[in-house]
């Protein structure tokens, strides 16, 4: 079992699963800490530290076994297990996340859609449903997802957050523009748009600055 | 002038400047390292090191004026200015991001969108139009964008990427699930959305192991 693992490499671990499942589609059996670090973009140490701190192991003069390494950090993000999600919120976001491809092929399935305006209601063959907002707690007790997605407007994610809490989900996925308070017992990431692209605007301005 | 920004702060900035907003809403007028710091859930001493770092002034015993430094940051973010954006894919997830109410708000306007696909262009009154893929080296020099955002799959990326820097794009924020090559004079910031979602995966399964 790996011990402490940092934010750090917590935030770096699916950038490594990436690149893993790159080199694998490029067919490469094994890569050195410094050819991984060029890809990456970290010193090779880094790359040997982190890979370290996550109980993935190398080989002096070898570096890693690409499948290997790769099988390891899926099954430590847990992504050999399948997830059921529920997504809050049928607009566009929350429809582009139900539409993702990628993320039905790892496993994380989307049971059901709810939302508040009635026009966004609807069930059809083939189709994942969305059911409205109300009927929330009911759906969500028989269906029994893991995760919910809040893919609503900020003022709306609180008391959402505190309903599907309430219903028994300990994972949340925040697409709403506010930080949430919740409970030791569950997790919640945030993903927030606007930051991402007012990161983009910072670095713009020092470039031309 | 601000000296040294690490990656850190940079990431950390877009995140003050949202607390700030907040509070700014709240009718707050001052506040305390270690409030902000209970906030964001950092120390006070970070909070202290963070703002020095990005230049903003605090006062002993008084703590930061928060509409100054919002201010402060929204100018060093370039939040201050207007950003011209095209959207290359108007599937699910360029659609959602042409319609986050926020960036407008904020500044970012979104010109045009492209696709390859026939069915998704279309030039309607009052809407954001959408152009066939091959116009976008035309389009794009008569409507001089400073932002390309790639919302289109994978391995149209890189290619995507460089046809916009040939028409003079420097800064590209990109969906697609791939880390892009680019030359020194362009910004990239990545939104993986699977990143995200295997980060919280990864979360769920340290809590329940």
């Amino acid at each position: 079992m790996s011990g402490y693992i940092s934010d750090a490499v917590i935030r770096r671990l699916p950038i490594y699963y990436r690149h893993l499942r790159e080199l694998e589609r490029e067919d490469v059996k094994q890569i050195s800490s410094q050819e991984l670090g060029d890809r990456m973009q970290m010193t090779p140490s880094q790359i040997r530290q982190d890979i370290n701190s996550f109980g993935g192991a190398g080989r002096q003069g070898y570096g890693y076994q690409v499948q290997e390494l790769k099988q390891h950090i899926r099954e430590i993000m847990g992504l050999d297990q399948e997830h059921r999600m529920v997504i809050i919120g049928a607009g566009r976001m929350g429809q582009a996340v139900a539409n993702y491809a990628s993320f039905s092929r790892e496993g994380f399935r989307t049971l059901a859609m709810f939302d508040v305006d009635g026009e966004k209601v609807r069930q059809e063959p083939g189709m994942i449903p969305v059911y409205y907002a109300s009927e929330m707690e009911e759906r969500i007790r028989s269906l029994k997802p893991q995760i919910a997605v809040l893919a609503i407007p900020a003022e709306e994610a609180q008391k959402t957050l505190d309903r599907v809490y309430a219903c028994g989900i300990r994972a949340v996925w925040n697409f709403a523009p506010v930080d949430l308070a919740y409970e030791k017992d569950m997790v919640v990431v945030n993903l927030h748009l606007s930051d991402s692209l007012h990161t983009l605007s910072y670095l713009m301005h020092q470039k031309n600055g």
